[in-house]
C-alpha cells in the first residue's frame, strides 16, 4: 500500500513569513503527488501540532503516513522529544503506519545543494 | 576582490551531533574553494559565536567575508536578532566587507532538492 498522507513538520516560529518556505514545499509535493494528503504541522509557536495533523489525516482515511521533520539537524527536538510524541500519537491511533524520514542535514544530496547554493552566492 | 571569508552561521544545540551536518557543509566548501578561511559559528549552545569567528577571520587577514546563515527560514532570529549582531561586528570591524545571505528557505533550488528528496522517500 502506497503513502496516503506526507506531514511535513516543522519547528515553528513567533513570526507568520517564517513558515513561508515550507508552504512552498508543501506545495511543491501536492503537485507531484496530487493523490497523496501533504500537511504541515509545527512543533512550537505555529499550527496544527503534529497530532492534530496526524488526526486530521487519519480521520480523512490515510492510514500509512511519512512524517519528515524539517530540521537541518538532529538534536533534542528529533532525538527526545520526536519520538515521545510518535509514541503517544501511535497509541491514539495503534493501527497507523507511521514511518519518520531523517533530518534534512542527514541527506547529502540536500548538503550538496546547501554547498553549491553558497559557493554560487560567495562567488556572485 | 574576492571573498576570502565564508562563515556559516547555525543555530546551536545542546547536543554536539546536531552539527555533524554543518561540519560536512563546511568541508564540501573547503574543498571546493582551498583559498577561502571557512569557518562555522553558532547563535546558541555551541562555540564559536559569530562576533569570536569573525574577529579570528579578521585576524587571519580577511576582509571580504560572506555570512551564510544555515538556518531553515526568516523569523526572529534572522530578521531580528542577527542584523543586531552584524551592527556589532561592524562596529567592532568597520573596514570589512561583511555580506549576509538569505536563508535556506528563501532560495528555490534547496527548497526544490528538499521537495524532490521527499517524493523518493515518501515513495521507498
Amino acid at each position: 500500500m502506497s503513502v496516503q498522507a506526507i506531514i511535513l513538520f516543522a519547528h515553528g516560529a513567533r513570526d507568520p513569513e517564517w513558515a513561508v518556505p515550507f508552504g512552498i514545499i508543501k506545495q511543491q509535493l501536492q503537485a507531484a503527488r496530487p493523490e497523496v494528503q501533504v500537511e504541515l504541522a509545527y512543533q512550537d509557536f505555529m499550527t496544527p501540532s503534529l497530532e492534530a495533523a496526524v488526526a486530521q489525516s487519519a480521520a480523512r482515511g490515510a492510514q500509512r503516513i511519512v512524517l519528515v521533520p524539517l530540521f537541518m539537524a538532529q538534536g533534542g527536538h528529533l532525538k527526545q522529544d520526536l519520538p515521545l510524541l510518535v509514541a503517544k500519537i501511535l497509541e491514539q491511533h495503534p493501527r497507523l503506519d507511521l514511518r519518520v524520514m531523517p533530518a534534512i542535514g542527514d541527506a547529502p544530496e540536500i548538503l550538496q545543494a546547501i554547498t553549491d547554493w553558497v559557493l554560487r552566492g560567495a562567488s556572485a
